[in-house]
């Protein structure tokens, strides 16, 4: 296991300063930490060595791999848009054994229960380690201390800013796409797989070393909109299958129906309407999932209300966003990530519907971002604590079991709004202290619970906002105690002394790390 | 004047071995010379140094010139979508000149009539030289030896190549836009200024040290589609107008009413047709201007008789690819450059109307490029020698005249027929040999002229391909021989030993220098 020296970071979190063998920097404030440098620059290649009729198929996925020089040690990238369908990324990992090749990172934009098989690869030595969300399995493998390299989380805009930065270097990025040309120009919004947006493969396409695009959809050039270029790829490869499109649209367009979360929803529409927040031309990004999303139609009702328009709304697009879109009550869809085939229509047929990516929506390192120009964000947490400081990756026994998304970059929206049930099976989410710090308080500024909604004391202007209303406005104390009233206090989880992985903030700095579990 | 060491390229031309103090390479022969190293980064910025809300409006083009450090010896980029009817490429050197500011290079996609006041900057030492095409007056005035640095000049593709390679290095880019929102959203498509693609500033907008867009016409956030994209923008500016629409669609969209010049098209369309090169999902670029695009009507013509589809049209588009493309006579347009209404309107209604950009076109140092794939590629050429080498920059004057624009990279189409007058004013164009060498003979396939086709030897192919046909067959040495009974022999251009400018080839190596005149 890796014991690197700890240092405390800036919000007193014991943080590694060494990475996998190369240096970090804790994290120092919102902001605070100025990048030096330039961009990282792909090898300067000549059209000489590539074909000049754009023909780059390759007849399979190993030789594909073996000429693009896949070797001990190699970091390889894939994205993460077939979501729990996925069918490239255990590919891979098999022709790597096949061949021998070992001590591999693999830096998937996310990895899902699908990718349980690697976990035989990190055993055996194929894989060293992942960089990138650990959704299940793969989470409670490294929790546990097994994986032999540090887990290295990041948000989607924090992996654009480490590519992009020379932090995340790439020799090998697979990016397996719907349709696509012999040319390698790929986009995802036809073919039996069609899953809406590419944009998490884009730094890889644009920074990796070498760039292979596996379809099963080949289409004669030009494949447009080539959201993925072709000037970028060296080989392309066709399969029979690259997703499962049922799993591409999962749970995640479902509105919840529990009485609970609608609630929770209801009362964080609630507080937005009369915090002012739901106005002409207003913006916002409500993440997937059900509380989330109930809360997109209540705002849809409330704009139909009000006569009122939102200039855009951001996030994984749905059927829901798509009607707001087209009855006009949203002029734009600005779309990271696409969860259903609704979402995937609207996109091939309504030029307002954009495609965006971690680069024009979450990269940190750039000349601002759209996640800043959202005015209101509502997303979930795991835990929050009595700074407002919120977790997304572990549970509160430590475990790490999710990705963080665009959760850290969606917090610069102007107003952030976590609506939380107080307890989880009877575990309360509001703690003295998150077991895994993902991201400063001061980012966020509301949490509504069941039982009462706690605004950030650092929003005075929300709080003036509110003044008089008949919203049940608590202090995260009294929430926190009303939680440990009807659970008692929660337990403190089981940790060892060492840590499996690290949380990397916006800007490349470390902001918490992860311990092992049950130790 | 400069008078760097010489050496004799594989073409035999004398070329600098330095440009303006930096080391070149010499010219290798195509696809000969391999790229090092690794293309320019950008600096590494954070969002926290830029409006968390978006909103990057400065006042006036001068604050934001300050603002991003305008300095003496920096090099200032604009593009050149607006061609003769550009407004800001004045107002920029005004400024500098008002500020004090000395010895900047500036480094348009290309320079117009309309640019002539910039000469008195040449003069007054406000600028440097001009790395860039000169058409018209900057152009003789470099040929005539005023200009201090030397002139350097590169196709399209040669620039972003440039850009990308960090051989030409931009500190301040100003890209003019006929749509923009305040955080650097930007595109050619609406607005009373509508241009159409955008594309020739993409380089300049992903690698230039700070980067201002200019507009005059404020969209709210978002504009879409962002071909060019805000996030890599410092500042934007509102003005009254950024360019005259009547001039940016220019006389390139007129059909010749020349009969010799349509007998030339007929000639080279007929070629086409016979060689059996017009046939289903077959592909080609017909340059701007009245030959070349009377071919284009040629093969619509063509195309609609047989009864075949085209699969793409690349080139500046006009109403007559629009045309093709409503009718169904071509799949899709690939528009690098918007040449009048029809096209802008057709670019915002069509899908299969896309905007491409030097990177996918022409950029030699990607992984292949649009350009080879093209079956045919109709251009046009001041010069050609009895070794199929073109010419056209100069006259046989020795006069600067002209810029490269897309031309060396579209010669890597499948077959390039150059439709020639065997004479221009008394002045025969097939030369013994060129004044200015701009590509080898090897890339130029055909030349069709009113009084015989000549095929290169070196294709085979399609002389087999035409063997019995009843085209008027001839060798350039007889059509050069023609032209000298008729016109006389050419005089040699008087040249000095001082050279004025330097053409580069589509990797960077310097390909041919051009003289001074008239000493």
């Amino acid at each position: 296991m890796n014991k690197p020296s700890l240092v405390k970071n800036a919000l007193g979190r014991l943080v590694p300063v060494m990475i996998n063998d190369v240096p970090v920097e804790p994290y120092l404030g919102i902001g605070k930490y100025k990048p030096r440098g330039r961009t990282h620059g792909r090898p300067i290649v000549s059209c000489a060595d590539y074909p000049s009729d754009g023909n780059k198929l390759i007849p399979t996925l190993k030789e594909a791999l073996v000429k693009s020089g896949l070797a001990d040690g190699m970091t390889i990238s894939t994205h993460h848009h077939f979501r729990d369908g996925d069918l490239i990324a255990n590919q891979i990992f098999d022709i790597a054994a096949e061949l021998g090749v070992k001590n591999l990172v693999w830096a998937p934009s996310a990895s899902f229960p699908c990718h349980k098989p690697i976990i035989k690869y990190l055993e055996n030595g194929v894989v060293h380690h992942i960089e990138g969300s650990m959704n299940g399995a793969l989470g409670r493998y490294c929790s546990q201390g097994k994986m032999r390299g540090l887990g290295v989380l990041r948000s989607h805009g924090g992996r654009y800013q480490a590519i992009q930065d020379g932090e995340l270097e790439i020799d090998i990025a697979v990016i397996a796409a719907p349709s696509a040309d012999a040319f390698g120009n790929a986009n995802g919004l036809y073919g039996e797989t069609a899953c809406g947006s590419l944009g998490f493969a884009l730094a890889d396409s644009e920074y990796a070393e070498k760039v292979i695009v596996i379809t099963d959809n080949l289409v004669p050039f030009p494949c447009v909109p080539w959201q993925i270029q072709g000037n970028h790829v060296d080989y392309t490869v066709v399969v029979e299958k690259v997703g499962i499109p049922e799993k591409i649209v999962s749970g995640t367009t479902q509105i919840t129906r529990s009485p609970d979360r609608l609630y929770l929803a209801e009362m964080a529409a609630r507080f937005c309407q009369q915090a002012g927040l739901v106005r002409e031309g207003f913006s916002f990004q409500a993440g997937a999932g059900g509380t989330s999303l109930s809360i997109g139609i209540y705002f849809a009702e409330m704009l139909e209300k009000g006569g009122v328009t939102s200039r855009f709304a951001r996030g994984g697009s749905n059927k829901y966003l798509v009607e707001m879109l087209e009855q006009g009550l949203t002029d734009h869809i600005l779309d990271g990530q696409t969860f259903d085939l609704e979402g995937i229509r609207s996109l091939n047929d309504n030029s307002n519907h954009v495609t965006t990516s971690p680069f024009t929506s979450y990269n940190y390192h750039g000349k601002g971002n759209f996640a800043s120009m959202v005015d209101v964000a509502i997303l979930g947490a795991t835990e929050i604590d009595l700074n407002f400081n919120g977790n997304v990756v572990t549970h509160s026994d430590g475990y790490l079991l999710h990705g963080i998304g665009g959760w850290q970059n969606c917090l610069f929206a102007k107003c952030v709004i976590l609506p939380l049930p107080l307890f989880r099976g009877r575990i309360p989410v509001v703690r003295e202290s998150v077991t895994t710090l993902c991201a400063p308080g001061e980012l966020i500024d509301v949490i509504v619970t069941e039982r009462g909604i706690a605004i950030n004391p650092l929003r005075q202007d929300l709080i003036d906002a509110v003044k008089g209303s008949n919203l049940p406005l608590k202090s995260l104390e009294e929430l926190k105690a009303e939680a440990e009233r009807i659970c008692g206090k929660p337990e403190l989880p089981q940790l060892g002394d060492d840590i499996v992985a690290a949380v990397k903030w916006v800007d490349g700095t470390v902001i918490d790390s992860i311990r092992q579990v049950g130790i």
